[in-house]
């Protein structure tokens, strides 16, 4: 029996058709430069059905390219040749939320928004936040280590996923850990998968840590006459001895942009914004403000707005999670980067960007969760025009070579998938490099999980 | 050349005779069956020394036994045959603090507490804490994913190394990351070295994250008529939306015995005491404290006493932290166990400890990190007595039956070393416990790095 014919006695939820699975060939990365398509798109319903998918594929050499949404934006979901896409969308369960034990179960599609309006009925509150709430998935983010605005508090994925079910590449079921948060009872395996790309395991149950909801939010507005000052004052804020829970960098370009496709009020004649939200009990937020309003003051912000009220706060978050969308009006392409200097560079980094986006002559939107230091410099340009797509190389070339000079890393929350492989012996130790690819070997002898993405 | 020929090229800091080697027999576990002593004890004072040191004993399958203070309690600095000792004693300094990355680069040896008074001038803070901070250093807290009371807001230690340098089996050297928190760039090596108890890699270098030092810290000890009520109030205080910074649990026996060998005016007719630190700004725990009161009056608590200040604060916390020696004024051997529960079975596995402390007549001091459901029973015995050795052989036995049958894990701070690995086969998952395996044999195929230790 042939091996779709073999797959499809393991589920009848797959795609064969030509047209029905050409959708599958794109992500939001940039467009392929050459179109492949996959043998067949899969959406298993079962742990069960994806060991059985899995062993399948081990025995045929077919390559699996697990997905959910396709938003990683480095080409990490983008298929390759002879491979299925494996679908997650139907294992998207909240399993059990656990108010006494402050623990979440849930399948890999579960959407992140969903399950924190849940979440909100309980007065619980899961901190990572890949910037679309609306889309992304527990799966992505665990595949990603997504981190977002928060992460400068609450730290990132790893730091809330405290167990897992993974599928492995020959369809061995393993459970990595217990669900329980504190544990060093043999080795860490939940942490070598999260962050991995896909390319160690299949994740098909995700355990969760989660706080208690922050009782107060407030989103303060700081306004600059220049973006160095912005930048500046975000390491002011870092040095000050306390932490927002967001510490957002917007340029001048990005509040036009985004104030014209979703308007809410923004000052669109201001260089650089810094969103800043501190939450926590009410006492201790406003008490923060005043620290807060203090070094804006002395680091030269020309404007200060508080957010209203919990919708305004809602409203202009929603403003800033469609910078993308709102990017890709102006030009048939934009491509986000993803890089991460050390927090007492982030001047240096966001002064390159300038210098090289003039050079070039390419549109670009500076936006960046500043308090990690992880900037996302976002070009939009029209890669069918030879001499934009070609100055693009260039200055994504100049742009991470001087990243790298300053000791910063290639991706903070989007991972490497296929488009950042060629930087990639730049920044990793030499033999950290050959101990991941003997992991992955051991893990996956016959390369067939999420080929060619990661490392 | 004969091996320690060879050695005594590498480094003259051997130490070679019999009776200066005696004590590196012993560490805090309990004496062993069977004394064995190491073929030396090496003290390398740099990488390349360790790296050297490492390869020599690979070509000649001689094993290496890393230690610092040996706290761990577990039996995992332990010699086994044919080993070295490799002490790091020489690999103390703090290369670095950054102030304005919020980051510290130390050698293994540091002693947390010495990194935490360096890190206090500059209003910085480094959380985990292993009870034991005039003793415990950086790479046993690394070794073991340390955590103590802090763990339950804070973390453990996991969450605070971002970037490793380690010498593998054949003294290859590399590093795990970059110096920058928020990375997704590769896989995740830095957590597998975490908690993995030196059996894949020798630590020599470790990337701290730090965070601002909290304004405020305040006190409260919490006294209960009976220690069911004092459980139940951790639940309640879970549940209830707030962290405190520590939430322990000690029980009567713990109060007398720390109050006698270290008087500090602990309430010594209490059946049990809750220590609860709540830290941040001050208007913060303002409003905090009264948030805990009301829990505490809501849940039976019969006494609630707030340290004056700082200096009373700190005495008390030194108290706690010599619970360990006080016990050891009682019997000849102490012996900690390290049990993580889910929180919702605390009160359960207190009464089961309870219950088998009774039922085999061995004296039973209960404490433990009740926030994280960490409870440590400490048990005071004989084990040169034939009948309290084998009492205890039994309690052990039910306790650790019982707490893997509500969902427990063996470990949450101190590691598996060699005292708990019967246990192992029962909580973690066959084919994660295979995987493991294969990992340690990737990583170490000879087995010389901690034989014997963890998984």
């Amino acid at each position: 029996m042939n091996f779709l014919a073999e797959l499809q006695k393991i589920t009848k939820d797959v795609l064969l058709k030509k047209e029905d699975m050409y959708v599958y060939a794109f992500d939001t990365s940039q467009n392929p430069e050459k179109l492949i398509l996959p043998l067949a798109v899969v959406f298993p319903k079962n742990t069960q059905e994806v060991s059985k998918i899995a062993n399948l594929c081990n025995k045929n050499n077919i390559s699996i390219v697990p997905r959910a949404q396709g938003t990683n934006h480095c080409g990490g979901t983008r298929p390759v040749e002879n491979c299925i896409i494996m679908h997650f969308s139907k294992m998207n369960k909240i399993i059990n939320i656990d108010n006494d034990n402050l623990i979440a179960i849930v399948e890999p599609n579960v959407v992140i928004g969903d399950l924190n309006k849940e979440l909100d009925k309980l007065n619980l509150f899961f901190p990572p936040d890949p910037s679309n709430l609306a889309v992304s998935t527990i799966g992505g983010a665990i595949a990603l280590c997504a981190g977002g605005p928060r992460t400068f508090k609450y730290g990132n994925t790893k730091d809330y996923v405290i167990n897992l079910e993974v599928v492995l590449a020959d369809g061995t079921i393993i459970e990595t850990s217990k669900n329980i948060a504190k544990n060093v009872t043999g080795y860490n395996l939940t942490s070598l998968f999260v962050g991995c790309e896909g390319t160690l395991g299949l994740i098909t149950k995700a355990t969760l840590k989660l706080i208690p909801k922050p009782q107060t939010r407030l989103l303060t507005m700081c306004y600059f006459d220049d973006l160095i000052s912005a930048t500046k004052c975000v390491n002011a804020i870092i040095k000050s001895g306390f932490i927002p829970s967001t510490l957002d960098l917007i340029d001048n370009f990005t509040i036009k942009t985004i104030e014209k496709f979703n308007p809410c009020g923004l000052l669109i004649d201001k260089e650089a914004m810094l969103l800043i939200e501190l939450d926590g009990f009410e006492a201790s937020v406003k008490y923060e403000l005043e620290i807060l309003k203090n070094i804006l003051e002395k680091n030269d912000a020309s404007s200060i707005i508080q957010a209203k009220n919990d919708i305004e706060n809602e409203n202009i978050w929603k403003a800033r999670r469609s910078a993308f969308s709102a990017l890709s009006q102006l030009k048939p392409n934009v491509i986000t980067e993803d890089i991460v200097v050390p927090k007492s560079k982030i001047v240096d980094f966001v002064l390159k960007t300038q210098e090289l986006s003039k050079k070039y002559n390419i549109i670009t939107a500076i936006m960046g969760h500043a308090g990690d230091g992880n900037i996302h410099p976002n070009f939009a340009l029209d890669l069918e025009n030879e001499t934009e797509k070609n100055n693009f190389k260039n200055l994504k070339d100049e742009l991470f070579n001087f990243a790298i000079s300053i000791g910063a890393t290639l991706s903070g929350e989007h991972g490497i998938g296929k488009q950042k492989q060629k930087y990639l012996h730049k920044v990793l130790d030499k033999n950290a490099h050959i101990l991941m690819k003997s992991i992955k070997n051991l893990l996956d002898s016959k390369d067939i999980l999420n080929t060619g993405k990661s490392i």
